[in-house]
C-alpha cells in the first residue's frame, strides 16, 4: 500500500486530531489516578472531583468524532488514511469507557464513605492500588504506543494484560475471604469488587487500543487471535 | 444531505452486509438465550455449546469488519453512507460484546456446578432470568431498529434502559442479602452477581445500538445526552 497523502494541509489535519487524541488519553490517565487517590484517601472532595469531570471527558469524545466524521466527508481518504481515521474513532471510545471506570470508581469511593466502613477497609484498598498501578501502566504504554505509531510498544500492552487479570483474580479471592470472615464487610467488599473490575476493564481497554494500533500500522487485525500470531504480524 | 446511490451494485453491497449483521444479531442472541438456559438448569452441556461457538461470534464480526473496509476502500461513500458503514462497525463490535457476556455467564454455569451449590441458588438464578428477559428484549428491539432504521423504536430501547439498571440493582440487593444470611453461599453469589452485571451490560449493548441507529438516520449524536434532547433528534 504505497498510500501518500497529497495534501500536507490533511497531514496537519490528522496531526491535529491524534493531538486532541492524546490530550483525551492524558485526561483519562489523570482521572483514574484521582479516582485511586480518591479511593486510598477516602476523600469525597477528590471524587467529586473526578465525577465533574467525567462530562468534560464524553464531550472530548464526541468533539473528536465529529471532527472524524468532518475530515473524512471533505477530503477522500486513502485506504490507509481510513483506517487510521476509524482506529481513532475506536479509540476514543475506549477511552472514553476509561473515563467512565473512573467515574464509577468515584461514585464507589461516596458509597463507602457514607457506609461508614472506611477504616476497616485500608488491607484490600491497598490492595487494588497495585492492580490500578498495573492497568495504569498499560494505559499509558498503548497512548505512547499510538503517539509513535509503535507496534513493539503495543505488543507489551497486550501481553501484560494476563498480569492484570490474575491480579483481579487474587483480588477476588482476597476479597471473598475477608466477606466470610466478616459478613458485615459484605456490602462494602462488593463495592471493592466492582472496583477491582472497573481496573481490570482499563487494563481491556489499553488493550483494545493496542490491538487498533497494530490494525493501523501492519493493517492485520490481531482482535481474537493468538500471541503467537500477533508476534508474527508485528514481527 | 441529498445523497443518492449511484450504484446499485454497491446498495446490494450495503444490503448484504447488513444482512450479515442481523445474522450476527441473531447469533448472540440466541448465545444468551443458552447461557441463561444453561444457568437455569445447571447444564454443563449447554454451557459447553455456547462457549464454544464464541469462536463463531468473533469470526463473525471480523469477516464483516473486513468486508466493510473492503467496501470503503473501493468505492468513495457519501457521508451518509459512510455514516452508515461506520456505525456497522460499531454495531458489531457492541454485538460481539454481547457473545462475550454469554460465554461469561456460560462460564459461571460451570463454576457453580463444579462447586456444587446449584441447590442452594435456585431463587436467585429465577430472578436473573427475569433481568435477562428485558436485556434480551431491549437487544431484539435494538436489532429490529436497525433492520428497520426505525428511530422510534431505538428511542424505546434508551427509554427502557432505566428498568433493566433498576432491576440491576434490586438482584444485587437480594444476593447481598443471601450472603448474609448464609456466608456459605458468598462465593457463589459473587458469581451471580457477575452474572447480574453481564446482563445488565447486554442493555448497554442494546442502548449503544439504538444511539447508533439514531446517528445514522438522523446524524445527531446523541450519546450522554438528556432524553428531551434524544427525544427532539428523533422526532
Amino acid at each position: 500500500m504505497a498510500d501518500k497523502h497529497l495534501s500536507t494541509q490533511f497531514d496537519a489535519e490528522l496531526s491535529g486530531i491524534s493531538n486532541r487524541v492524546l490530550e483525551m488519553g492524558g485526561l483519562v490517565e489523570s482521572q483514574l489516578a484521582q479516582a485511586m487517590a480518591a479511593l486510598s484517601n477516602f476523600s469525597s472532595e477528590t471524587a467529586a472531583q473526578v465525577i465533574a469531570r467525567e462530562e468534560l471527558v464524553n464531550r472530548m469524545e464526541l468533539e473528536i468524532d465529529r471532527d472524524l466524521s468532518g475530515v473524512i466527508a471533505r477530503r477522500q481518504p486513502t485506504a490507509r488514511d481510513l483506517r487510521l481515521l476509524i482506529a481513532v474513532s475506536k479509540t476514543i471510545a475506549n477511552l472514553e469507557r476509561v473515563g467512565d471506570e473512573a467515574a464509577r470508581i468515584a461514585r464507589t469511593v461516596d458509597k463507602l464513605i457514607n457506609a461508614g466502613v472506611s477504616t476497616r477497609l485500608r488491607q484490600p484498598v491497598a490492595d487494588l492500588a497495585y492492580e490500578a498501578e498495573l492497568a495504569t501502566a498499560s494505559l499509558r504504554k498503548s497512548l505512547d504506543a499510538f503517539a509513535r505509531l509503535d507496534t513493539a510498544r503495543a505488543l507489551e500492552v497486550l501481553k501484560q494484560d494476563d498480569q492484570i487479570d490474575q491480579e483481579f483474580d487474587g483480588l477476588l479471592r482476597k476479597l471473598i475471604t475477608y466477606m466470610m470472615e466478616d459478613p458485615r464487610t459484605i456490602s462494602a467488599s462488593i463495592d471493592l469488587v466492582f472496583v477491582a473490575k472497573a481496573i481490570e476493564r482499563v487494563g481491556d481497554h489499553a488493550k483494545n487500543l493496542a490491538e487498533v494500533i497494530i490494525y493501523v500500522v501492519k493493517g492485520t487485525d490481531v482482535r481474537h487471535a493468538s500471541m503467537e500470531a500477533v508476534e508474527n504480524a508485528v514481527r
